[in-house]
């Protein structure tokens, strides 16, 4: 007799055979962190046509309705999202339900089959929706550009082959981690003359409903890992996208929900539930006691909100101020340009991207020789303006921003008790003349500053501050990471000894750090297989994608015992 | 070059081959979950002199201060123990600091050392430190007893063997949790005519300090498990003892400690922090910054407390409801007497003890026929009477009632809305006149009347219900342990598809059910390397021994990469 009831069939056993190498390979990689890619990064490896039809259909949908997701729905909502290229309305309506009781009810209703659905089963369907979502790659760059601001070419990276590894790398794990324990043993405990023997039955049980809260700024990259990893481990998923940012998401979970219907699922097993200005609710959904898993990324304060509510499993990326430490190179313009293209990718709209570089007032050693403080503020700010002035370069690396909020922000600067050293101006973008844009500014602010620099200045804004030493630096650093929180830091030094203090120290609050980067290798990226996004261990975040209590969190093993 | 500073030496590499086949066996067992015992739980096992001596300590140590613990400290703490056999106080003091910040800042730190020390090393000096506190059975045995007033025989298995056991399937899944991803790689990307390569290390980087606050009545068991997941994983640990129940821990910490200081590495990585009623510490402790990890056993309010408090990981077990559904069986009188035992053992005093016995109103079927459920309810509390009344048997299942309240709390049944099927009376112990005694108490309740069964009532307390049918028993159970926890059931069926839909019901509110139980084994018993004690999935407790995340939450891993 088995003991639970458990849903396959033919079709999904098929399923699962035809992606079984996917999965082997991905469980292999997890485990290697070498590196591994089963979405290849590079556009042309998509065909000729992929281009060209995804460019077509992102604007056969402008203005009209989003018709290709299965869930059930008793309304539209005409969504908020804005091109920062254009400053244009997307002006794309999603099918939602009026009241958030409708959507819990629908997710609580195909809960009673995902729950019941085998992890193999899952893991097929998973991984054919990642495939699906391949022929969507140009789609979902179109509706990433032109909701972000990313630059096209990020648009496509970050939200297509990116953000599929990085959801194959948990559905890799979250398989592993319901397979490791054996699903029923013969336990046999010698008792003197006879035995006691049980037999015992494992099931790997959800939590329940997982609410996934998307940002403005990664809709796919940031969300898919949670939203892959709820599903992976049988719990039904809301995607609650950033009012901003829904097109993208939308386009994945219609995938998902075309998959689940082919094969004879129910497709309200994960629901996009779009909100605008009007009326947001995130708050609603967080709060209702169905809801038993949160994935959140976004701001510090929400982030802490989420946090604190009672009986939630929640994942949540807040806030980071990540540092440059730059104490010695071998040569310094490579380590300029490698800071200056970091802080210009994507505008400084990333979470790791830096924000404070710490030089010693005396200077760096390069190669041998001491070179001055302003010598290297100097240089950065070339480095910084010659890419800003590059035009066949520069909108393709910085992209546009985001939100007034954040250009707002970038003003706000030259009223802050700081230095400029080099000023934030528009970037004049050929392709889209109305583009929200801004060069990046560099502000010096002395070490005592701390109220300035200390705090996320999310977008361009960078801050040079002069330290005592490489010591100082590294401890403004480490008490930054400890008190407000990093996803990255960059140092560049010569010294063995120096490189491992810095290890040391910021392992202690659990920031992660790159050394001597230069060339075409940025501190901003993580690579899905290998690098742990976000470490959990420092207020920036209390999730990593993606460790084991990433998968783990979202079930619970039950086991029962039979006389 | 080594990126991390990592602490080993020749001795600790020997101790760890010498204790490297009970790692790779507790390894492959809690991976095999078959039954496995590294700690035999018969006393006969541990030699004729083992008792002897066991008990000449802990006679000896009566009216002492405790002076076997090599940590640091500025005073001495009388402790409230008192034994629930002799009612006389134990009257041992302890060694204490006046100020928790002192302890914190000990613990602080030997944590330099010890996040150094490598997973190996550390689990060579916990391994030894186990095999060690085994020379102490019989001694904890005693100290257990009269402490919190199990009879000697649970308390010589729960605290000596089964604790043992326990803290052992946590090192062994600490260190795999902690060696299962490599801890450097070369990541070398193909980037069209170059590659990018870097090497990554990774490190597993325990969160800081870990306070673990004890129970009155299983001061090992609930504990152990706790100190060595956050040990094994590089954190330091502040050991706060229930006031009454302190004693057997004493005894592990100074082994743990007597260990570490023969290799050279600092006793204060564990410190016990004793408190007694004129100044309770616990919630200093937990509110103080630098402790990131809690490990609680205890009453619901104050495990609510310690899960509400921001930023730190929290591990709790709370109150449990827990319930029996009997529906049919082949026979009677063997399951009325395994749930007998079940209630009596150690006075109902056991979080996995039942409470509610869901009987349908129409009788339950043995062999194919209809015993009616007033048959059943006088049936039952024969069979307890039986159990009461057994002289020779009585005492040492029963035990005492560790506290005042608890004994209030079966006096106080009798003021309840609620039928006295069979009251409580005190048992007479012949070893020991003056005990805290009482034997169990039935008492009917309707399902109407929630607010009396609904909520853990601690101790020899039984309600018998009857139901609709069993249906009605199952929902009833379910309900209760989806709003105020449950950590065991229990039930009764010869019908294949109701053993079925019960497993699939309570599995949906994460709670272990034990199907058919008769002769010597009881729903009570959680066996280490097999099953997972507590889910993590319902209100009873937010973790769960020893699943992965009870390891993986208590370090995050860091990466560092260098070009």
């Amino acid at each position: 007799m088995s003991l639970f009831i458990t849903k396959t069939d033919t079709k999904l056993k098929e399923l699962f055979d035809k992606h079984k190498v996917i999965l082997d390979n991905a469980i292999k990689a997890v485990h290697n962190r070498t590196f591994y890619a089963q979405y290849p990064e590079l556009p042309k490896v998509y065909g000729e046509i992929a281009p060209v039809e995804g460019e077509k259909r992102f604007k056969e949908q402008l203005n009209k309705p989003f018709s290709r997701l299965s869930q059930s729905s008793d309304s539209q909502l005409v969504s908020d999202e804005i091109s920062p290229y254009t400053l244009q309305k997307l002006n794309i309506s999603y099918p939602t339900n009026k009241d958030i009781n409708s959507t819990i009810l629908l997710s609580q209703k195909a809960s009673q089959t995902w729950k019941h659905t085998d992890p193999q089963s899952r893991a097929a369907i998973l991984i054919e929706s990642l495939e699906r979502i391949k022929n969507d790659f140009f789609e979902i760059a179109h509706s990433t550009m032109h909701t972000t601001g990313q630059a096209f070419m990020m648009s496509f990276q970050a939200s297509g082959p990116h953000s599929n590894d990085r959801a194959l790398e948990t559905i890799a794990l979250g398989y592993q981690e319901q397979t490791r324990f054996p699903s029923n043993v013969v336990w046999d405990k010698p008792m003197g003359k006879t035995n006691a023997i049980l037999t015992k039955h494992y099931r790997c049980v959800p939590r329940g409903i997982a609410l996934t809260i998307g940002c403005s700024t990664f809709p796919l990259w940031n969300s898919l890992p949670g939203i892959y990893a709820s599903l992976i481990t049988g719990n039904t998923v809301i995607v609650k996208a950033h009012p901003t940012a829904i097109y993208p998401l939308a386009i994945a979970v219609a995938r998902i929900q075309e998959v689940l219907k082919e094969y004879n699922l129910d497709p309200n097993t994960i629901v996009l539930a779009p909100d605008n200005d009007t009326r947001l609710i995130a708050k609603e959904f967080a709060q209702h006691p169905a809801v038993k898993i949160i994935d959140f990324t976004g701001s510090t304060p929400f982030g802490e909100y989420i946090e604190s509510l009672k009986n939630k499993v929640t994942f949540t990326e807040k806030a980071g101020v990540n540092s440059i430490i730059f104490d010695s190179a071998t040569e310094m313009n490579p380590v300029l340009q490698n800071i200056a293209f970091s802080l210009s990718l994507y505008s400084g709209q990333m979470c790791t991207a830096p924000q404070n570089i710490f030089v010693p007032k005396d200077g760096v050693t390069i190669n041998g020789e001491k070179i001055s403080y302003a010598q290297v503020t100097a240089a950065l700010a070339d480095a910084i303006q010659s890419l800003a002035n590059n035009p066949k370069a520069a909108p393709h690396i910085l992209g546009a921003i985001q939100s007034e909020q954040t250009l707002n922000r970038i003003k706000n600067t030259t009223q802050l008790k700081a230095k400029i050293i080099l000023p934030s101006q528009p970037l004049s973008n050929p392709d889209f003349p109305n583009a929200r844009t801004a060069t990046p500014t560099l502000l010096e602010v002395q070490p005592s500053d701390m109220q300035i620099y200390q705090q996320e200045q999310f977008g361009p804004i960078t801050f040079i501050i002069p330290t005592d030493n490489t010591n100082h630096s590294i401890q403004l650093a480490k008490n930054i990471a400890e008190m407000h929180g990093a996803l990255s830091c960059s140092a560049y030094s010569t010294d063995p000894k120096i490189i491992q203090n810095i290890a040391e120290e910021m392992a202690d609050v659990a920031t992660p750090v790159s050394f001597n980067l230069t060339g075409q290798i940025y501190v901003n990226q993580n690579a899905g297989f290998s690098d742990f996004h976000g470490s959990g261990g420092n207020p920036a975040a209390n999730a990593s994608f993606t460790d084991s209590p990433f998968l783990t969190k979202r079930f619970t093993i039950v086991g029962m015992r039979i006389q």
